[in-house]
C-alpha cells in the first residue's frame, strides 16, 4: 500500500518549474567541486518527526493524519517502517536516523523492549538490504519515559543511570548491526531545573562515565561508527549540560573525550544558544570536531525548538559553505533532517513538500557556497584583510618568535596605525549577487 | 575639597534604619562564619563607571554633574584620583579597579600615552599608601580608541597586535607597582562583526599567543597577581570570543592555559549569555577557577549591559551562596561594582546611594546564604537526593567499576524504578523564608 | 477518600514556622488597610493545571502520580471534582476556575459532550453549595482538538467558528449557572503561523464578532460576569492577536467592545511580551480595564510559557502594589493560580507545598505593597517629582491652556532648566527595605 | 570638492554585474506594476547616520573618517549640507530626512540655537531648488541634550515640556518651508525607567497634549504633511510608550488622535519589540495607518538596535508585498535608510556600498513582490483558504446575520469538520522560487 499516494518520485525539474512535486533545484547527480550533489549533501529523513511524531504541541493534541495510525503496537511500528522506507524512495534521500523509541514500543519489562526492538531492527535490515538505503545514525531515547525525569546519565537515581546503560548498550549493537556511520548522543534531559537541588560536579562526572562506558563497549564490539554529541541550550530542561559546541569541548577536554567524539550541530539549537548555525559550525570545523548536521531553522521570534523544515536560503548557504571548507566535507556525517511539519500541515503529502522544501533549499545552498569558493569571492578578501601577519612583526607574531619586550619596541616607534574597512556591507552584496545568480 | 558634599562616613545603622545615607545590613566587622564581611566580600570601586563615566548612552549625551569635570586633561585626571579615594572613605571600601585609560589621558604618542600613566599611578600609590586602600585589579584597555576597531589582540593588523602588547606590558607593570592582587582580561572588541571576513582560527591561536606572552612576562617580572578572563558573549563585538565561563574554559584547555588563568565573572555578562549568575559562579567553582566577580544585575527585559548596581537579593544571595562553598571563598579576588548609576541618577550623591544599595544587597546575601549552609537547608537535601550513589551499584559507577555489561545485567533485574519528586516548589519557599527571617 | 494524605488543613503559623505544611505569611483573617487578606486576593486554583494536567511535556509523557488516575472517562472526571473540593479545602481557597474541556471528556457528537459537561458542572454546583466555595471563572478550551488547529473565532473555517460559538454559548450557560463572577477569553489558537496564508482583517473582524455575539448572548440571559480578556503574546501560535494589554485595548476600541471587557493579566504572559508584570498591571489600570490577575511567573531566561508558582517577592509585590490602587482592589477579579507544579514535583503533596509557595508570596506581598503605600514611600517621591505640572507653566499644560505659541514664549525666556535625579538607585534600597522589614 | 571620491555616479548595470559601484537590481525607470521602480520605493537617505554619526558605540569612540570633519560649528553644518547633496546625487536618490539637531549645532539660548537653524535651512532650501532632490520628512531630536533625560512630551519637568514645544514648532516651520511630505514623532525618550518613579498616566495625558497641540500648529500655519508616529519597544528608555504598532493605534484612539496619524514603522524597531517587520506593516495597513518606513535590519541574536542597512531579501520582499498591497502604496510616504554603516566600515565609500546594497535589497523585493502579486501565487491560496465565509453559514457570520442560537444550531448537525493543511512549507518554497527567479 502507498501512505503518501500515487505521486511518483521525486524527480529534478530545474528551477523554472513550479510543479510542487519537484525539485528545483536538488539535482542528486549534478557534480559541484569533484562530487555529486547526492555525495556532498547525505540527505537524512528523521525517523521520530516524520513518523512517530503526532503534531501534538503544548496546547493541543496530535493533528497528523497519517495512513499508518489505522495500527496500534508492534503493527503500527511495523507499519512505520514501510512508511519510512516509501518516503526515502520517494524522495529519492539515501538515509535515514533513529532514536529505539521511535522505532518500537517499550514492553512490560526491559526484556520485552528489547525483543520488540530487535524485532523492528530486524524488519529495517532486510529493507536496508532490499533498498540500499543506509543508517545515517541512530540513538536512544532518554527522555520521554517518566524514569528520565531527573535525567538519564546525570540523574541523582543510580538505577536509571544503569537502565540507560543498558539502554545504550543496546542501541550500540544495533548500531552495528544496521551498519550506522555514527551514533549521536543528544542529552536530552541531562541538565537541570534548578541548582538548588543539583550536584552539578557529580552530574557531569557521571555523564563523563557514562561516555567512556559507551566508547569503551562500542570498541569492544567492534561498532566504529563517528560517536556525535548534540548540543542544545536547554528545553526541555531549564539549563542542558552540553549547552552548545564550545561546552561541548570544554567537556570533552576535560574528561579525556575529545580523541572521540565529534559534534552533530543542529540549526535551531545553535540559534537558541545565541549564536548562528554558521558560527557553531565554524567552532566545530576549527576544533577539528564537525561532525554532522541536523538540518532545520527556528523561529527566530519564538524562544522554543521549532524544528522548522530548513528554507532559509542564506542560513543553508552558509551552513554549506562551512562544510565544504571542512577537510572532506560532512565526512561520515549527512544532512539530517530533524524538522517537523507544522501542526498545521497536517496531510501526509505535507510530508514530501517540506523534505522538497528542505532539500532544495540545502542543494541551493550548496551550489552558491561552492561558486563563493571558486571564485574565492570572499576568501581574496580575507587572505588581503589578515596579510599583515605572513611578514614582518606579524609573521613573528604567529611563527612565536615575538614577545612583550620586542613588541613594544615595535610599538614606541610610533608607525601610524592604518586600519582598513571590514566592509561588512559590500560584503553583504556579495553574498546576495551569489544567491541569486549562482 | 569635597566631591560628595559633607555626608560623613556611611555608618552601620541596621535594618529598621530609614537614613538614606547609612548601612542597613552591611555591618563590616560583624562576624560570619568566621571571618567579618569585610574578609568575605572585599568590595572594590571601579573606576570607569564612577570617575571616568559621563553618564552618556547611544542616544544621548552625558548628563553627569561631577565636581572634577571643571578641570581638563591631566588635572582631570589628577582630580579624578581624588575623588575616587573620597568615595573608598566614605564608603569604607577597601578596593577599586581600573582600566588604563580609565585614569590617564592618552597623549600623542605612546611615550607620552606612558608618562601620563606613570604620573597618576605614582599619585595613586601615594593615596594607597596614605589610606591602606588596596588595588583589586587592573587592566588594558583595549576597546575605545579607534585603533582597536577589529579588535586587540584578535586584531587583523599586526601592528595593532604589537600595540596591544605594549599596553599590557605596561599594565602588568603598574599592577606589581601597587601590588595589584588580580590582573583581569576582559576581551573588549575581541570577536567579530560578522564570519565572512573573519578568520577565526587565526584570531583565536593569536589570542592564546598574547596570552601566554602575558603569563611569560608576568613572570619574569615578578607579579604574581592572580590572572582573570572576564567572559561576555556579546557587546561591542556582535560576538565575543569569550562568551562564558565553560568557552572560556574550552579556550583555556585548548591553549595549554589553563594552570595559568580564572575567571572574573559578572552578573549582567551572564543573563546576556543566557545563563544566571549562580550558574556562571557553579561552572567556575566546580572547575576550580572561581576567582573574582563583577557584581552588577541586567535587566532581563533588555538585550544590552545595563551595568546596574546590583539590588535583587536573590541573585546576591544565590551568588554568596557559590562564593561561600568555593574554597577560599572569593580568595584573592573580590566583589567589584563594575555597575554605573542611571543616566536619570546623575547627582554626586546617587554614587553613594548606588553603592550603599549594592553594599547592602551583597551583605544581605552573605547573611542569607551563610544561614542556608550552616542550616544545611538545602544541602541536607540534596545529600539525601543523590544518596543512591553512596552505595551498591551507584558506588560502582562512581568508583570506575561498573560498566555497560554489569549495568545491562542490573537492569534486567527490572527491579521497579522509583524516583522521588525535586520538591522545586518547596525550595523555593523556603529559600523566601531564608531571605526574610535570616 | 483522601488524594492528598492525611495532611489536615493548612494554617498560618508565622514567619519563623519551619513546618512545610504550614503558611507562614498568608494569615486569611488579618486585616490590611480595611480588608482581610483573604478578601484582597481571592485566591483560585486552576482546574487545568492541577487537576487535568499530567505533567507532560514536549520531550515527555506525564510524571504525575494522582490518586485519580485510577479512574477513566467520567469517572475520572467525578475523581477530579472531589479531588479539587479537597483541595480547596485544604488550603482554605475560596475559587476556583476551569475550561470546560477540564472537567468533562468529550464525546461522540455535540450532544454528547455538552450532556458530560452538564453533569459534571451539576456535580460541581451540587458540591459549591455545600462548601461555600466560588467560581472565580470559566471559560472555553478552544484549541486542544484539531479542529481548532487553524483557530476558533480567527479560523478560516467557518465550521469552526459555529462550533466555538456553540462551545461558549454552553460554556456561558454553565457560568450563570454556577454564579461565576467572571468569564475569560484567552486566544488560545486566536493568531497565525505565518503572514503567507493569513487573512489578518477578516480574522480580527470575526473575532470582533465573535466577542459581540457572546456580550449580546450574555445579557440575553442574564449572565453578568465581568468579561475579561487575557493577553498572550505567542505559543501556541507564532503571534497571538491579543498580544498584550495595550493590543488588547486597541482591538477593543476599534471594535466598539471597550465598554464590555476588561482584562486578565497573567505574570508570565506578560514577560513573554517583554514587559514586567507591573508594567501590564499599570497599563490596564490606568486604562479602567485591570479585572483579574493569573498569578504565576516565567523564566525569564526561558522563551516559553513555564508558568511557575508565583515565589518572585519582587513580583509579587509590585503587582499588589498596582492592586491595591487600583479602584476597588482586585474587584470581582481574584489571584488565579494558572501554575503548574514542575514535571519533576510530580507527588501529589507538590501540589500543596506550590500552592502555600504561591499564597505565601502573595501575602508577603500583599503586605508590603500596603505598607509602601500607608507610608507613602514612593508616591511622596512620585508627587514631588511631578511637582512642577501642579501650578504655572504646567498647569497650562494640563488643563489645556496653553499651546506652541504660548509654550515657544516661555522657552524662549531662557530660563535655565534644572532636572532633578530620578533616585532608582535610592528607590530601590527603600523597596529592599520594606520587602524584608514590611 | 568631493566627500566621496571621484567615482561617478551610480548606475544600474544589471544582476551579472560585478562592478561593486553599480546598481544591480535598481534600474529607477524600470516599470513594475504601472509605477517606475523610482515611484514606488521613494528612497531617502537619513541625515544623522549618514552624515552626523560618527562611527562610535557604547564602548568605542568615532572611528567614521569624513573629509568634512575638518570643519568645525556651523562650518561643519554647511559641509555636511554639501556631502548630503553630494550623495544624493551619486546614488541618483530623491529624498532625505533630518533631525533638526543633525543639521545645526545647539546655541548658548535657544534663540541662537534657531538662528543657526534657520541657516542651515534655508542653505539646504537652496540645494533642494538647485537639485529637485526633495525633504520626505524632517523631525526634532528630543534625546540627546541633557535636559530631555526624564524625557520631552513625558517629562517630569514642566519646563522641558515647553522647550520641547518649541522645539516642534520650530520644525513644524520649517518642515513647511522646505516642503515636507511628512513629519514624524520618534519618541525618542518617551519612556520610563522604572515604574517606581513614574506616573504614567499623567505622562501619556501628557504626550497626547503635546501631539493634539502639534495637529493644531501644523493646521493654523497650514503644514499638510502627513504626521507619523514611529514605534520603538524599548532603547534608549527601559520602556518606551511607541511600543508597536498595536500600541501607538490604541494611543490614538484613546486620544482621539487617530484621524490625524499614520505610522512609520522601521524593520530594527518591529523585530525588538517581538514582531516581523511584515506584521508591523500589516498591522499598520489593515488599520489604515501604513504611512512610511524605516528601512534597516537588526540582528535577531543582539537585543539593541543595530541599524544595519537592509540586505535580507526575505525582509525586503515581504516588506514590500505589504507596501504594494496598501492602498496607494507607500504613498507620500518612502523608504528611508536609517541604517548606519558598521563601525568597522569607517570609509566613505562603505556609505556609498551600503546605500547600494540597501537599495538593491529594495529594488530585488519590489520585484519579487510584484510577481508573487501579479501571479497571484499566494492570494490564490489565500481566498480558496478562506471560501467558507463567502456563502452559507460563513457568509452569515461575516454578514452579521448569524449569532449563538443560530451557530449552535448549526454545530448541533454535527456535520463532520474538515480543515485543509495551512502547507506552510509549500509557501516557504514557493517564496524560494520566486525569490530566485523573479
Amino acid at each position: 500500500m502507498s501512505y503518501f499516494g500515487n505521486i511518483g518520485k521525486i524527480r529534478y525539474e530545474g528551477r523554472e518549474s513550479d510543479n510542487p512535486l519537484a525539485f528545483k533545484f536538488y539535482n542528486p547527480d549534478e557534480v559541484i567541486l569533484g562530487k555529486t550533489m547526492r555525495e556532498h549533501l547525505r540527505f537524512a529523513v528523521a525517523y521520530w518527526h516524520s513518523f512517530t511524531g503526532e503534531g501534538n504541541d503544548p496546547f493541543g493534541v496530535g493533528t497528523n493524519i497519517r495512513g499508518w495510525n489505522q495500527y496500534t503496537g508492534m503493527d503500527l511500528a511495523k507499519a512505520r517502517v514501510d512508511a519510512c522506507f516509501e518516503l526515502l524512495d520517494l524522495l529519492d534521500v539515501d538515509y535515514f536516523c533513529f532514536h529505539d523509541r521511535d522505532i518500537a514500543p517499550e514492553g512490560e519489562t526491559l526484556q520485552e523492549t528489547n525483543r520488540n526492538l530487535d524485532a523492528i531492527v530486524a524488519r529495517i535490515g532486510e529493507q536496508m538490504k532490499a533498498t540500499g538505503k543506509k543508517l545515517l545514525w541512530n540513538t536512544a531515547n532518554m527522555f520521554t519515559n517518566p524514569r528520565f525525569v531527573h535525567g538519564a546519565a546525570t540523574t541523582c537515581n543510580a538505577d536509571v543511570f544503569a537502565y540507560a546503560a543498558a539502554q545504550v548498550k543496546k542501541a550500540l549493537e544495533h548500531g552495528k548491526e544496521l551498519g550506522a556511520e555514527n551514533y549521536v548522543f543528544w542529552g536530552g534531559r541531562e541538565g537541570y531545573e534548578t541548582l538548588l537541588n543539583t550536584d552539578m560536579k557529580l552530574e557531569l562526572d557521571n555523564l563523563a562515565r557514562f561516555m567512556h562506558m559507551a566508547v569503551d563497549y562500542a570498541r569492544e564490539i567492534g561498532f566504529d561508527a563517528q560517536f556525535l554529541i548534540e548540543p542544545k541550550p536547554k528545553e526541555p530542561t531549564k539549563h542542558q549540560y552540553d549547552f552548545d559546541a564550545a561546552t561541548a569541548l570544554a567537556f570533552l577536554h576535560n574528561y579525556g573525550l575529545k580523541p572521540h567524539f565529534k559534534l552533530n550541530i543542529e540549526a535551531n539549537h545553535a540559534t537558541l544558544a545565541g549564536h548562528t548555525f554558521e558560527h557553531e559550525l565554524r567552532v566545530a570545523r576549527i576544533n577539528g570536531v564537525l561532525g554532522s548536521i541536523d538540518a532545520n531553522q527556528g523561529d527566530m521570534l519564538l524562544g522554543w525548538d521549532t524544528d522548522e523544515f530548513p528554507t532559509d536560503l542564506y542560513s543553508t548557504t552558509l551552513a554549506m559553505y562551512e562544510i565544504l571548507q571542512n577537510e572532506g566535507g560532512i565526512g561520515r556525517g549527512g544532512v539530517n533532517f530533524d524538522a517537523k511539519v507544522r501542526r498545521a500541515s497536517f496531510e501526509p503529502i505535507d510530508l514530501v513538500y517540506a523534505h522538497i522544501a528542505g532539500m532544495d533549499s540545502f542543494a541551493r545552498g550548496l551550489k552558491v557556497a561552492a561558486r563563493l569558493i571558486e571564485d574565492r569571492a570572499l576568501e581574496s578578501f580575507v587572505e588581503k584583510r589578515y596579510a599583515s601577519f605572513q611578514s614582518g612583526i606579524g609573521a613573528e607574531i604567529v611563527s612565536g618568535k615575538a614577545n612583550f619586550h620586542t613588541l613594544e619596541a615595535y610599538a614606541l616607534q610610533n608607525k601610524p596605525i592604518v586600519n582598513e574597512s571590514g566592509r561588512l556591507e559590500l560584503i553583504k552584496s556579495v553574498l546576495n549577487r551569489y544567491l541569486l545568480n549562482a
